[in-house]
């Protein structure tokens, strides 16, 4: 019941990077052309979001959930006009020359508008995490002290083609008691004006202020400056969509940023493993949705184990329709050797395919000496996302446990699994691959701060 | 116990501003002259720290306290080496003209040697954050998840004037796991050069790595751009300092920063307060270390109280040498009027005062019309660190504990119990007052991150 799922929004955010590496022009900006905004306007727009956030801040579950329903039904209500402007970003892109892919991305029917809904009402289902005591305890002195989580006020997201991500993102935003300040792509903005109109609309009909959702004015580049720039006003910032995007946030922002799902995932298949085990989990990993950012994109096998290994892996990946980007071992391994001229779908691994998120159905392999080797590789390649071991080994699962260094490592089990609906979380809002504030999957609570509230009977501190 | 006593370092940090307003210059570099470094060799400085992270992140508890304990052995056994590189500091801080108030706090005696050793035993009795459970479940799948603490990995602290801020700030990183970057200042580089060698020298007796601590090298400001944008290498950047510092890292920063301890504190004085407990608690959050973060910088009482309250106020802040800068209506109930012709000890505020952090015996003054009136005014002025309200109405701390938009809300308490040491978590490496990450003092677990391990018997998921 992930009213993000991971895998949806993945697909439309990555789809667009060429699988030979991010386009950060391609990424971050869609559109050069686009609504212009002055930084003034954008400014204004973060300061009437930081005010509704004040105002959202208090708002019990009731009233959030309430706003939530409410938006579900309006956008039932006037999917019309939904589909109106949708369409006129559909004709548009398709003018521009737009592959279909890209457009069937960007283009709503009725039930992505219902999906959307249904994500709405999902969300107002899902437990308030304002409020919630994180920890507390009477100090020696009968001061109390409670550390509670609170909203984190005005949360921007910046986003790609895809326009539900205007719907997902804004009701996570809310039930968490935050402002969202949303700015999606210039090739979805007349979908995204019309949903953010609906989205208010129904929020102020519920008891949420007007500027409790809104879209960021323009579409153009200097706009996505303006917002990175309004340190005071925007609380965090979180981009979502491929590497390029992520990196010009990164680099540009003063405000706080969360980066979000680049996954250069591993499957380490260790000496000891269940090979039947390992088969299935390889190809869950890698072949189930080859989009998303927590699919493998590398496979390393242990040398013991090589000989029987790697062949029935290749011939399960090509049956799974996946090109083996070969090191010479495994190359080796299945009577290929040198690209073309070799087996089919089997090809010489370049030095870059270690470091490629392919999102496609390609996957790079190499044999490693040891667990040892495979952690060194996956810690030199690895974005701290989703790294997997297959072992009967217990010291092997504990050395690989301790020193991988990502936000999910998982044991016999398939990459595919680090998402917030699989984790329990309800809902995400993308999968945290830095170390501060959120690591993994970003449910409600990560949507959150804290405050410590002291409450004490008139004590003062002694002059130690 | 605090490790690092907030007061200390605060009132070093501190002092430097003038109390007109933070001096970026200043702040920030100390020393323009000074050691210069390259690129390079901040990189790989930082490349080092990298490296030697991962080894301490694996260290058991006992060997991290037993180099803790061997540390402080070895400050208080090498202390003439100590004693005599701070003295060439210290002769060139008196050659450079720097006034004697600055020149103490680079000064290192005996009795600091001593403090700095006890702090790291203090350390050593602390629980180590790192493995602790954070949240765990049996997914339905049969997966057990667990989301457990893991060093946060090279923690970089950028820090002001004194010596001892280096001895504290390695501890405290050491002790959660971490590798230690410290940036300290050109005027205290000879005693910071002698006490990393030291520190680190002990720490591989004791079982570190040898780059577990490090200075990073260079003393110039190029040297903390370049640390600065070590995004990949470094994982977080923690300045300690005068605002002028953090506003330079927080804007030239592309490695994620926690913000610390600016502190423009309010007491207000609702119209129910127990005027006994207000007025102590008032002196007790102004004067008591008038140049820590958490003390107060303006006083707002409510209007009903205000001709009983402020005339008792003032005279009691005046007692404790306070210089009450004061609104229209504070100034008239004292009988003072217009500045100089006023009552002794007594001046106008300009707008300014309200936005200054005084670090020093003065304090703005002002009558609000309500609890609302007064939340508005912290909310626009405040810098989110520590506000207090003195009340009887549960209402009114209601409402203040709700909607103010702080760290911590102390109701009826000095906001002198800000503090790591006072909130029982027995050290902190400053006072967080962003909301991303850590927010309030900074604990052990705050230089922390997480991990999510999910452990299976070869689960795979569906396609759906």
């Amino acid at each position: 019941m992930s009213v993000i799922d991971q895998d949806s929004p993945r697909v439309a955010d990555r789809q667009s990077m060429p699988a030979s590496g991010p386009s950060a022009a391609g990424d971050a900006q869609p559109a050069v052309t686009g609504v212009t905004a002055t930084r003034d306007e954008v400014l204004e727009s973060a300061r009437r979001a930081k005010v509704a956030a004040a105002a959202v801040a208090l708002l019990p579950r009731s009233v959030k959930d309430a706003a939530l329903i409410a938006m579900a039904d309006a956008l039932l209500d006037r999917r019309v006009e939904i589909l109106a402007a949708n369409a006129i970003d559909v004709r548009a892109a398709q003018a521009a020359g737009t592959p279909d892919s890209l457009v069937d991305r960007l283009r709503l029917n009725d039930s992505r508008v219902e999906a959307m809904a249904q994500g709405l009402r999902d969300l107002a289902g899902l437990p308030d995490p304002v409020g919630t005591v994180v920890r507390g305890s009477v100090l020696p002195n009968g001061l109390q002290l409670t550390q509670i989580r609170v909203p984190m006020g005005v949360v921007a997201i910046i986003y790609e083609a895809r326009p539900n991500v205007t719907v997902d993102a804004a009701g996570i935003a809310l039930k968490a008691g935050n402002a969202a300040l949303l700015r999606g792509s210039a090739s979805a903005h007349e979908s995204n004006l019309a949903l953010v109109d609906i989205l208010a609309e129904a929020g102020v009909g519920a008891g949420l202020p007007v500027d409790a959702v809104q879209l960021v004015p323009g579409t153009d580049r200097e706009s996505v400056k303006h917002l990175m720039t309004a340190r005071g006003l925007v609380d965090v910032i979180i981009p979502r969509g491929g590497a390029g995007l992520i990196q010009a946030v990164v680099n540009g922002s003063t405000v706080p940023v969360i980066e979000t799902g680049v996954g250069n995932c591993h499957v380490y298949v260790d000496a000891s493993a269940d090979q039947a085990m390992a088969l299935a989990i390889l190809i869950n990993s890698k072949a189930r949705r080859p989009s998303v950012c927590n699919a493998a994109e590398t496979l390393l096998v242990h040398e013991a184990i090589a000989a029987d290994f790697v062949p029935a892996a290749v011939a399960a990946l090509r049956q799974a329709g996946v090109t083996v980007h070969a090191d010479p071992a495994v190359a080796g391994l299945v009577g290929g050797t040198e690209g073309t001229d070799g087996v089919d779908g089997v090809v010489p691994a370049t030095a870059e395919d270690f470091d490629t998120e392919y999102l496609s159905l390609d996957i790079a392999a190499a044999v490693v000496p040891d667990v040892d080797a495979a952690i060194a590789h996956i810690n030199e390649h690895g974005t701290g996302h989703t790294e997997a071991i297959v072992t009967s080994s217990i010291e092997a699962a504990r050395d690989f446990v301790a020193r991988v260094d990502a936000a999910a490592v998982m044991v016999n089990a398939s990459t595919a699994f680090t998402d917030g609906g699989e984790f329990g979380f309800g809902a995400e809002i993308g999968i945290s691959t830095q170390k501060l504030h959120a690591r993994g999957p970003m449910g409600l609570a990560e949507l959150t701060s804290t405050k410590y509230v002291v409450t004490g009977t008139g004590q003062v501190r002694a002059s130690s």
